[in-house]
């Protein structure tokens, strides 16, 4: 999976977006088509999704930057500044979002790189992540992955199979914001790169990492028993308290105590090498689908920041906001309800 | 496939190598014995290599640091600077090297850092790079894969079937270094960061990258004609000298203009984000397995600095060398030969 947000430059809406084109046979001072390090492999699986950022709506003053300002939507701006975060400014924001996952690296590599390469002078990458494994599953038929924390994640994710919570919590429904009808049937996607002190972590008990948690390390299933499916009971009393402590992710996230509000979870572990440390530069690269990012995200995180027993953990490097326009039919371009 | 060179501690030889040993059952308190990271995922291919730098017999001012200085190999020592270097130090050198290849990266991931957390307190990781795509195949049935450029890499290498030229090329012979026999059956590698002006590549026309390279992009032909595996014909006249420039990468590393070396490739490809420009941070983690790097690669890497033509679009970042035991049987450790 390789993410690249991008900085339109203000050539963007006047037409000149389409790069180099027709094949080069013949023409053999002009670069190839294509950068050819995907010849030979199969789609992989290939998925692009596409994201429009506040950038493209207006300038950082609040100007009308292409003609758009009037259709932006209400909820599209810049996240709050949360307690814990620690952003990076170039790791942070963009007007366009380009997001690419397939089974292989090399394949969304190419894709990103391509689009990005057709877009010179249009616009550029501001910034880009690569990531792997995703940790979210999103159909009850998967095994459901783990981050690099070793917990499994996306055991209580939407599931596709779950239609009535896509359309409650995920996708962006006709009505919710009368400016931006173009957004109905998209959604929006919350990018938060957040760095794990994985070493530290390691060094804790597991009986600690799983009270941080609320699950079980071995099999994900609640702290107050059960299997990894089974609902947690967070009146279970422990020890010392709740057996699933009030201070713990999965309480402290659980629709129960966020006014029933759930998001599609699509996190991806990233390694980023080592810094200058010595510790690795890894983490989740967290990426959230919700209908409302000030209902579905803020309050969650603002939570989440300020009481969760795994913050100690964590440092949020990087944090984006993007519109994502619902699918293309055949015939039509990314985002035609908007442009047109 | 994660890298990670480490920095030895002192502690190294006086016998806290072991790190937490035992389970945590019953003794809650502890830290789990494993990461979990990987917990369900199949071996996916794993193999982890590892290798000595020159750190690890002496201290930076010549002083014998763990009492093996007098076992060092004549050729473990600093790479030279070669031109077009432009190494960042914390993506160079080490004392130790450990290479994890999965299929999976999270299966990668998993070993490196469960290696580095077993060493806490007597080595610690100095750095660490992630790579995909391994650019180099090995064996005659293997497709090639690609490097970033677009091109295939690893048509010309040694292959696990040319047995004679592995053990010219490739691994150390008894009585190559009378001062360490210990090395007998391994190889010196060398591991070389080196980012690529891909988005400055991507605008070259077709004939240029392919003049750059000396061999097609599409089949990787020899542009002296033929297949894939065609032995390139330098003599053959083009327009305007050789139709295989003189400056071209393939022609300048030949085994024919370098004493009839040949080295063991085993690259891999990487994308570390975007840096501050919006470039990719992106290249080739070329990584080679050679006899000896004073007679296989320093000459070779020498003359590809100065002469070649693809240098213009690269950045060397890191660079070390290590010199690599061989494999251990039942009831051996690695590098055993070494320090018993
Ligand atoms: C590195 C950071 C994070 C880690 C390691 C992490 C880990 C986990 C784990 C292990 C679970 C339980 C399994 C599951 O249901 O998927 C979980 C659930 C969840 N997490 Fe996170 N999470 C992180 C960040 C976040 C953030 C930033 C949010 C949003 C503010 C979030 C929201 C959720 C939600 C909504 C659930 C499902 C709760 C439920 O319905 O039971 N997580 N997370
Ligand atoms: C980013 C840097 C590099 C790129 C993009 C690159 C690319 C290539 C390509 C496309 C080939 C032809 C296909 C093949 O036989 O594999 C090749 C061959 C080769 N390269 Fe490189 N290479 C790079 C760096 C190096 C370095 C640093 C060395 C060693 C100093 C090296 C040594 C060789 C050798 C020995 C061959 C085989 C030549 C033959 O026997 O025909 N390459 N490389």
């Amino acid at each position: 999976m390789l993410t690249a947000w991008t900085e339109a430059a203000e050539r963007m809406t006047k037409g000149h977006g389409a790069g180099p084109v027709g094949p080069t046979q013949g023409a053999s001072n002009l670069p190839p088509d294509d950068t050819g390090e995907a010849i030979g492999l199969p789609p992989s699986g290939l998925t692009i999704t596409f994201g429009f950022g506040p950038g493209l709506f207006r300038t950082a003053d609040g100007k009308d930057r292409f003609g758009l300002a009037a259709k932006q939507p209400a909820a599209l701006k810049a996240l709050p500044h949360f307690p814990g975060d620690m952003l990076e400014p170039q790791r942070s924001s963009g007007d366009l979002c380009v997001q690419a996952c397939a089974d292989d690296p090399q394949v969304a590599v190419h894709a990103i790189r391509n689009l990005a390469r057709i877009a010179f002078g249009t616009a550029s990458v501001r910034w880009s992540q690569l990531g792997f494994g995703r940790t979210s599953t999103t159909s009850v038929s998967q095994d459901t992955p783990r981050n690099l924390f070793g917990f499994k994640d996306g055991t209580a994710n939407v599931k596709a199979e779950e239609t009535k919570d896509l359309s409650e919590h995920v996708w962006v429904a006709r009505g919710d914001d009368a400016k931006a009808e173009w957004l109905a049937g998209g959604s929006y996607l919350v990018a938060r790169r957040i760095n794990m002190r994985i070493e530290v972590w390691d060094r804790q008990p597991l009986e600690d990492q799983e009270s941080f948690v609320g699950r079980t390390k071995d099999t994900g299933a609640p702290l107050s028993g059960g299997g990894e499916f089974t609902e947690p009971n967070f009146d279970m009393p422990g020890h010392d308290g709740p057996v699933i402590p009030p201070d713990s992710h999965v309480r402290l996230v659980h629709p129960d105590f966020n006014d029933g509000v759930r998001m599609l979870r699509r996190g991806y572990n990233f390694v980023d090498g080592s810094t200058d440390l010595g510790v690795l530069d890894a983490g989740l690269f967290f990426l959230a689908y919700v209908r409302n990012p000030d209902t579905h995200f803020v309050p969650v995180q603002t939570k989440m920041a300020s009481h969760d027993a795994m913050m100690e953990y964590l440092k949020v490097t990087g944090s984006a906001l993007f519109a994502v326009p619902p699918g293309t039919r055949a015939g039509e371009y990314v985002g035609q309800a908007l442009f047109a």
